[in-house]
């Protein structure tokens, strides 16, 4: 699906960044290997240097090799092995990514550890890979309207989010973004809930937190409901965390740190007294892998730029009771965001 | 869902690991922490000494962990570094699991690297295990003879692995154990293959290979089918993967070697003349993590042991054509095996 122009760019992208590191870059991670080489595959490596781009995998992949993924395809399962031969001088990795066992195998030569090979290549996104977050998340937002529409207040929280799945399958989605999150009452007030078997009551929260995956590009979408109507507590962390996050989308444009986003969300959530209850940071850069950099956080000073793809999702978490996050993925544009996932934001009632 | 008699088996078993290996065990692989302890997070790591089990994640999971989960917590987000405290002899980390920046922050330690820390004594399952595994094979095959019961024959491959993960949903699984493939006609030649949005035609093979997870343990099952009447090709391959199958299942036993059980189905596949069409191993241990120890292929010496819960999954794939596979999910027995995942493994018409 990658067009040629930017196959091309990212190749370039990739040289450059071996030139800066005066290495042959050694890449092993499987989101950067598809970004740069279009290959989806679980054993492959590809070894970037001034010259030229080769791509090794086994033979279970090479016919999934497009003409124009790499200067040479080297067949076999010793990949690493393959890439690097012909390479003398010295091989950069990424330390998040490669493990010992692959370090091992370097040891007679000189290693350049970096923390993300093609991490800044791959923030700014193109025409292309804006066109896949555009439709996962126009397709995720689709499809939480026809689950909403069609709610069945019997389900367990598993169901709802087999259901959700469903609904993006047949839209269009080639799979779930990542495993899709449906909590309800108190386990709503767990961020990273795992759906079980609960089955929602009258006055429960109900947090949905999926994505539909697009082209291999991934949607990062949140939204909160109230099963039945809404007690006082919840209608104000609703409001609290969706002017958090209003804040934080109005604030974002190119040139603004990480960091700085953080802060202004955090502040509106610990001015209302709920810092405690808002233990994550606002958000992740998105693309082809669900979380990537940037991540913000208030220890990240990386500046926003144009194209880059990220998620503001604020939450306030009160245990025991329940939780509220309000999260979408926008785009960054010259002048501020665009919003990719559209859809209420308000609290509204279900079943 | 631990029994406290399992969960001090477990340990004892790790602290006989770090016996072995002289050194203290620095287990940071969520799945061997979930299997030590019970906690499933995504930031955790474990000490095991011969004196104590640490256990150390950050505050978003602190609530989680079990009154038995260790001998101590300590609740941080420098999770290796507060597990590490009071530690001055060797550490023994898993070369595979542990990232070079990990291995960075030990570096003023003596390291004794290893391949699997826990990865013998997770590879034979307790009762408790067995239950939990059994459990989710049966509502595999059950969720599959609802989804060919109400057969669409103009649902996309997507949309068939939605539907039959929804009927696993429904059925109890917290989750599918993998990425359901769904693979029809030359597709199925494919033997990873994502499902596309392609819809099933007369004549075409249907291949799919899915599984629950129940009390995060795995099921792992594939069947192939037929839309509209088998040709004779079709046929042919299916009685040899069929057959290869058989000859496996029939020859499990404690103490075989894993390179013996893939050689067996392998010659069944090679006598008949697809020996190039076999390309993958013959299966892999099943539990916690969907790929476990041992792995059967010819390159594994490793035997069999009572109490192993393996997949057997002979196939045969004609590029361009279409392919076959029949996997089972298998519990080793003193005498034998029994097969977890029943269900009927003639080629069957769907549609």
């Amino acid at each position: 699906m990658t067009q040629a122009s930017d196959r091309s760019r990212r190749a370039d992208a990739a040289r450059e960044r071996a030139a800066e590191l005066d290495a042959a870059l050694l890449v092993t991670n499987a989101s950067d290997i598809a970004w740069l080489t279009g290959l989806h595959s679980s054993n492959a490596a590809v070894c970037v240097t001034s010259d030229q781009i080769v791509l090794s995998t086994d033979a279970r992949y090479a016919d999934a090799v497009e003409a124009d993924a790499a200067d040479q395809l080297r067949v076999g399962r010793a990949v690493v092995d393959e890439v690097l031969t012909n390479v003398t001088g010295p091989v950069a990795i990424d330390i998040d990514a490669v493990n010992v066992a692959t370090l091992n195998a370097l040891d007679d030569r000189e290693v350049v550890q970096v923390e993300g090979l093609l991490r800044d290549a791959r923030a700014v996104k193109s025409p292309t890979e804006i066109d896949a977050l555009r439709q996962a998340c126009q397709l995720s937002v689709d499809a939480l309207e026809q689950l909403i529409g069609a709610f069945d207040p019997t389900a367990s929280e598993v169901v709802i989010a087999r259901q959700l799945e469903l609904f993006m399958g047949s839209l269009g989605a080639q799979d779930r973004a990542f495993e899709t999150i449906v909590a309800s009452g108190p386990n709503s007030a767990v961020p990273h809930h795992s759906p079980t078997q609960r089955v929602i009551e009258a006055g429960d929260l109900l947090k949905i937190d999926f994505g539909a995956m697009v082209d291999a590009y991934h949607a990062d979408c949140t939204r909160t409901f109230v099963f039945g109507s809404a007690s006082g507590w919840q209608q104000e962390i609703h409001e609290i965390v969706d002017e958090a996050a209003a804040s934080a989308r109005a604030a974002v444009r190119p040139g603004i740190r990480a960091s700085e986003l953080d802060a202004i969300a955090r502040d509106v959530i610990a001015q209302a007294g709920y810092a405690e209850n808002f233990g994550h940071g606002l958000g992740h850069g998105v693309g082809m892998d669900i979380h990537e950099f940037p991540i913000l956080t208030a220890a990240e000073p990386a500046e926003l730029r144009t194209g880059m793809v990220i998620t503001i999702e604020p939450g306030i978490y009160l245990p025991g009771r329940g939780g509220v996050r309000i999260e979408d993925t926008v785009l960054v544009t010259q002048t501020g965001c665009e919003v990719l996932t559209e859809f209420p934001r308000e609290l509204q009632t279900i079943g």
